[in-house]
């Protein structure tokens, strides 16, 4: 239920096991810190850093100025930390870690999203998330702009390649997987052909996945399903194939280097 | 103790939550496929990926024919996976997501090992690692050529400007870190001026670590220290500056873009 | 992952605090037992009560005769337990409680399941699940022939009186929910009245959900609903209320007695 | 410690893996709902309900006018919450299903109580509880009006017919509890005849446990034992069959169906 | 329910956390080597150091030649362990300190249980438990020939003189405790007069326990009681108070020391 | 990172499985009682008694008038507890035991200490502590004014006989950690011979531990050393041999008997 608290115990775990902070734990007094980027971005990992900062020491006060979500310039203030100075030096790493990679998701994501503008296609994450922070890395991709997708094999069901050769079919897969679940989780259908697309929408496919397809047969696709059905294309989408996607008719792109390809936000802690 | 399973039980949670994989859940039968290498790199990950397959499924038989620290190729079977289909297909998302990141922060500590070629200079892993993963990504670093570095805020003491602020300069804090802790633990004293290199030495640091200093003043560092104390680099380190460090004669040139401005390897699952 | 493991280790430190079993636990040698039922119904709890097995003494040999999902008369052997006798006591009240109340939920729905015969609707479960045991739980209304419907809030949205109120409409509150999670979770829109329906329709609700409807506006609806979207009924649906919803062409029946009003199973032990 | 806190945490889990409330998650707004019985009943489970709402959202105001173990009828309103909307959606389901299934068992204490009025016995549970829920439960049956009996076979023996048999005899196995044990826990035996009641007497059994035997014969055993021992009576125990037992001079009348056969009390949540 | 098994892994990992063991971990090959006494004594502690041997590398192999409960001179072999020796390293000094803490305990028992040779008096361990290791010290105890007493403040009721302070006397403590806990736990009255004596039996106490009493006063309480209830003394009993208090006819020496004062055994491990 | 919390909790769940307090829960009202020292030592544990406290009742209210560190005498009052009578009466025993265990530890370590007196050599703690309470017993052997030492197996290396026998020697044993671990951990390595000092010098050890060594050997050890590394000893360290190796000039005098030889100081709970 509370995913960044969470994630923040095991994160501080990592640095603070035997004796805790060799260097820092033996320093009197109280100290003050701005958290500041080094680079442009969008913000994401409050949530996890506030939880750290109240797990180190709850005297920790941290008010960010900029929120998840919104867009920070180099040399600019995210906010402040104050409170005694071991706890502060105790929190500055695994806070930050949490800030660089979760920004580092938001601004690729807000990237993606920008070369949508003006269509109705939407830019969603995948499931290649970093193993353990996947609830806040899905985040971030909101923080961004774009949408979460299933978060993972158990809130929606895909059909892909080797259920289909598996169940023999794709109406022999839908099937299998409409009888064990029944009525309230969506299924999407992988579909490589015009002959996959057709099977998916005679057996009622929620969504069509036309993965790894050429931009010509996916503007034909989305004219044959004609609303149909929901069209999502995936398979190694870059920055510069968005656009033309998007303009075909797609409803949605989902790209796994939101979480695969995109570089830590430099974020720092400068003490006063 | 057994990180690698520790971390294969979260991420397997993440996808599995509810009723578990409604799509591949309902599939009987035995499947095969092989692990395969979408580009070049070093291998990591092959410990979490064996504990995700048993967890899924005891019954699932993983076989790696590249082992962690080797090198691969685009095309390259790197292992086998055989066993119940609905076992294969829960594991796939979560084994490959280990494989992809740590193979990636593999591959790119390989890089920049290869620039110390022929010279006494080690790259050395940050705490800059993504929450949750540092021990699996401090041994993706090893597999990529480099030293691990202090793994937290407890097995090395490290005084930096905020540590030596507070306790009234170099050797206060030292003295103050020696005081508590004793004779056990190294403790290195981060240095912005040849002042500061002479006063780490005096007070007996074991390392000196000389944050984003300019390359002719640390080949001036290096020869002061004259052996006395191991030297470390640090800060913004990127693969064109390396060499040039390397060569300057320093002892450990630590990198927060191992981790940090690492792409996955891209690495895939083909059923048979 | 393993919901059965994780609920047979907790019942079973229900009763293995302290010392352990003061009784049993000094006995020595071998036994063996049948589980024995003393009433007829429909088996469901076999997953749980082999983990506790291996969990209190995994020299213990279980092996069920009959299998969840089947039926059994009064007096019927479902399985033997063999092994250590002081094993074997301390297995005995934590297996039964799992097959005595597991069964009593799968046996329901088969009497609810039994009163659709001929025609296309489905039994299904709720949200109304003993806390802590719904995962158990839904897999027995598996057994006995339901649908298991949606886990928790998260797998699927249902938009209902106090969403609509708090959103101002159910447009409005479709809107807002769609929005937030995009494509791959199905919506309901929970109708009173026929206006409901048809904006629940026009909105593009997955499913309707007619709550307490008296059955002529039942038929009604699902004719006005015509097959563009799925029908669900519920509230206060006993035995004698079934047949003809099912016979007015409603897709699923949802039932919250088959988890609120079952009584267990009497299944025992019998040592020989 | 606290039962009903991990309780709550746990029953939450099952509802909000994932992303959460799909639904009322992206609610915004405070909200106000009343706690209503639907049925009459004995209260139990504000504890839980309580923890729920802490976990949920710690904003959450909650507040019951009936307590734990007060009887309330039906319509009668029991308690408010008031806090943000999205939690009070959240907490609802879950909150209810404590209310529901533990009133449902204090309710059916309750009725047993009723047929002891003016006797000494007293009604107690057994360890026939949901997997998970024993504490719960067994306070349940305390506001009911009955005995928690045992907490499980940890806290005091119990001589039954297999261990009397692996033994080799009621005196052989009371020895052997005695031997291993020592002074602090109490010994039952179960007694299936008069020569047993006599044995466990001569052995200095603390409570003999009459099981399954008839109205006569438990009159019989009660003038025999003659208040060296407690005298408690079990097995197959209705509502019919308590006033007579109670009559009998018997101690203790130990009920499964307190837990196996109470239909939870109807209780809902009214938003306001 | 495997308190062994949690204590080991408790143990290994306050010894195994960062990267493990950073001397013997880069060791290759096999080892072996025997677990020698240094001192006599009882042994206890067997359990976990299997747990923790099958925890650091489940291909190490464990056989003791003594078991728990058996007495050993200085030098005498206890055991053997063989396998991988970077598990062996990992495994020696945990193992060991269970070994020498648990048997500590036993032989410090058994010195005390051997005062009490030729009496009816039975020495009992008390709650004062290293924290976090009593279920196993409580099992060297019964190693020791010492009866366990009760676990915690769960399993047997004791009516002290702050209960009776805030009860208003021994009668109405006794009564509060009875009507809240029925009838399957023992109530243990502690008295420091012969009017406490008598009110304690009066009100149905199972056991007496004389607290600080002096030996004559013992003498004559043991009279007075004649069998009605069990007799306990406790309070600062040393070795050489124990066979006068046996002589004098109590049935339960409960002995604080047993655990506060008991040094360890010196056991090693002897690399071959 | 709250190791006391986290010992406090597990203790805690030792006592109160179960129903919890069979005795105190029944009690209403409010109590005040003094923590009063019955023998003279250094306090400890502190920190795990207010953390029990916090988790018994937070409405319990905890003063110490003696801290940490500081030396108390027979009688002296320690601190106050105040608040609800129950939670006061469960928190007795479990608080005791951590004052008691680890003020012993505290005072005997206090006493090796006060040998040292006038010489630079410090006492320190070794690994030798009770299994689950390492962080606490670490923390007790500082506060009577020692040295902690390395925590466990992770922060240090130290190269012993077992290690150089399997590695080939003393230089290669070196080689294979430095290799392994890098630049940050200090390399302790066991002598037992002139030569062994000699080799251990060589390849850079950071300490040189002389084991079981005679004091003449050890005063010749320390003049061949002459400041190259920090000299340690260790062995059957008793009180009296403490005084004659520090006057010899070693830098640390590692003691096992401050955690396996020290009789718990007897602190009591004294209701007012």
């Amino acid at each position: 239920m509370n995913d960044a608290h969470e994630a923040a115990r095991r994160a501080l775990a990592e640095d603070l096991a035997g004796y805790g902070d060799l260097t820092g734990g033996v320093l009197p007094g109280e100290g003050a810190a701005r958290v500041v980027a080094r680079g442009a971005g969008v913000l994401s990992g409050t949530a996890p850093f506030l939880a750290a900062a109240e797990l180190v020491d709850a005297r920790l006060s941290v008010a960010f100025s900029v929120q998840d979500g919104e867009r920070f310039g180099p040399g600019q203030t995210l906010g402040t930390v104050t409170g005694p100075l071991a706890g502060l030096l105790a929190l500055e790493r695994t806070g930050l870690n949490f800030l660089g990679r979760l920004s580092g998701v938001a601004s690729m994501t807000a990237a993606f999203v920008a070369e949508t503008a003006g269509t109705s296609a939407r830019i969603a994450a995948t499931r290649k998330t970093t193993p353990g922070l996947r609830a806040l890395e899905k985040q971030a991709v909101v923080h961004g702009g774009g949408l979460p997708h299933r978060f993972g094999l158990f809130d929606a069901a895909m059909v892909k390649d080797n259920h289909i050769r598996a169940a023999g079919g794709i109406t022999a897969a839908v099937a299998a997987v409409r009888a064990s679940l029944g009525h309230v989780h969506t299924v999407t259908v992988e579909a490589e052909t015009f002959a996959d697309v057709e099977e998916g929408l005679a057996c009622g496919a929620d969504i069509i996945l036309l993965d790894n397809m050429e931009l010509d047969a996916v503007r034909a696709a989305v004219g044959r399903i004609g609303g149909r059905a929901v069209v999502e294309v995936s398979g190694g989408i870059t920055l510069d194939r968005v656009r033309p996607l998007a303009e075909a008719g797609v409803d949605i792109i989902s790209v796994g280097a939101l979480t695969t390809r995109s570089p830590w936000v430099d974020i720092a802690l400068d003490m006063e």
